[in-house]
């Protein structure tokens, strides 16, 4: 017998990964959730029957995610995460000694423990003791915070489903409260390449950059999404991610890392004209 | 009835694209050669059942295959384009009106002919005046060139089937040879994701940076092509591509383009600490 999973990037261009065993399938208050093994990219996570994290290339989602903001600012101390139930984004910032707080509000306590059971290469640092995990709704928890987190990572699905409200103007504008004046806010930001995405993109892009004063994209290799290219926004009440950047005290923290490092750093805010184009339009 | 065509990004992995219609199946001396049109892609044009070009995501290949040679020495005049018989590479040459000669040769004299007529968006500069196409061996029309072309492009296929020989050493050796004192050489350099693409990419450079004082790799998305990271080779007599760079001079050509930017060269060369890894290692 052979099993495939397909993920649909598009209602015409499918992606397909050949199973080796579906570990879990089941059904939250809020969506879909399922486990698989597979030939290529390890154990993997999907969310109404999309890819969200495996065992291959979460690396690099979660490397972008986090390094970018703290080589931004190494005096980070205190962070907010919200979704990243896989805990991938919470295990990077807890290689940081000098992060005090890791706040992480997860709609759905489901993907956390079934995370913990099925994926432990991503899920296993959500134990750290600075680590406090709050279920709720991302939207309702930034709600009323003021000058809280230095940094806010929003580590979500898509705009469909349980996280279309922290694509919302007013969950934008609450992060902006909840920031220090040194603030910064990394969010999942789509692709450029299909209508889908790219429109999303351009949505985010939009609502974000009226609010901060530095409000920029960057961009990384992430093969099993959509095209594989994917973005994160960058947004902040100070900090520009190049020019303020702390690349030396970065380094010294000595950090191994797969993906990360500060030339790309620096090279995954040099945009494609297409890319930069649909910003510039927004 | 539903079509659909599948790319096989690895035993694994597929990558499936609906289909309006197959306009063309064949078979050359030298490998199948089919035409679709799909919904998502426009046109696009297969080899021995792999994606080589579409209308949808060309625009990208071409751009960073072109322009970040010209834009480092925006005095090239003499170039020979090796494989690219879908004549998209020679198009995006024909917009400089200062590059006098354009070799092109193409062992598949069937893809060059299909192309012109099933994809005119890449093939249509074909018949510009300062074209010449030599349907001939790659590797044997080098042999014995001295001091001939500023600039040699390999827009070839994988290394297996028939651009095998342009991945060997004597290829590269005869490139060399060929180039002017001035001359850059830039190839199809593979991925760094999937196992079979990263072994030719570790293969090509350590053979190339044996050759060339300045050898380097940049990296680009192109969605369709397995795991949509891929990677060209930069490799150079005198000129490094971004400290000597003509970005001025380039710029006063005027050229319009949706990939390229001189910020993007720049970015390109930048890459994640994986792909540097695996070059390193060579």
């Amino acid at each position: 017998m052979e099993l495939w999973f397909t993920d649909k990037h598009t209602e015409n261009v499918h992606f397909s990964i050949k199973i080796k065993e579906h570990l879990y399938h089941g059904k939250s208050k809020y969506q879909s959730i399922d486990f698989f093994d597979s030939y290529e990219f390890g154990k993997f996570l999907t969310l109404d029957g999309y890819m969200m994290v495996n065992e291959k290339d979460e690396f690099i989602y979660h490397d972008m995610m986090v390094h970018v903001p703290m080589a931004t600012n190494p005096l980070i101390k205190k962070v907010l995460v919200i979704g990243g139930g896989d805990g991938g984004t919470v295990r990077e910032l807890t290689r940081y000694s000098s992060v005090e707080v890791i706040d992480m509000v997860e709609i759905d306590e489901q993907v956390v423990k079934l995370s913990q059971q099925y994926l432990p290469q991503t899920a296993s640092k959500l134990i750290d003791p600075r680590v406090k995990i709050y279920y709720d709704d991302g939207l309702s928890f930034v709600s009323g915070l003021d000058n809280t987190y230095d940094l806010i990572l929003v580590d979500s699905t898509d705009s469909m489903g349980p996280g279309e409200g922290l694509f919302s103007k007013a969950f934008y504008d609450n992060c902006y409260q909840a920031l220090t004046e040194d603030g910064i806010l990394v969010n999942q930001h789509e692709s450029p390449y299909y209508d889908k995405e790219a429109k999303e993109m351009k949505r985010s892009h939009a609502k974000i950059k009226k609010l901060f004063p530095i409000s920029m994209v960057y961009q990384f290799h992430m093969p099993t999404y959509p095209s594989g290219h994917w973005l994160f926004g960058f947004a902040s009440k100070k900090y520009h991610p190049i020019d303020n950047a702390g690349f030396d005290a970065w380094k010294e923290f000595g950090l191994k890392t797969k993906y990360y490092n500060t030339n790309i750093h620096k090279g995954s805010f040099l945009l494609p004209t297409f890319v930069q184009d649909m910003l510039d339009e927004v």
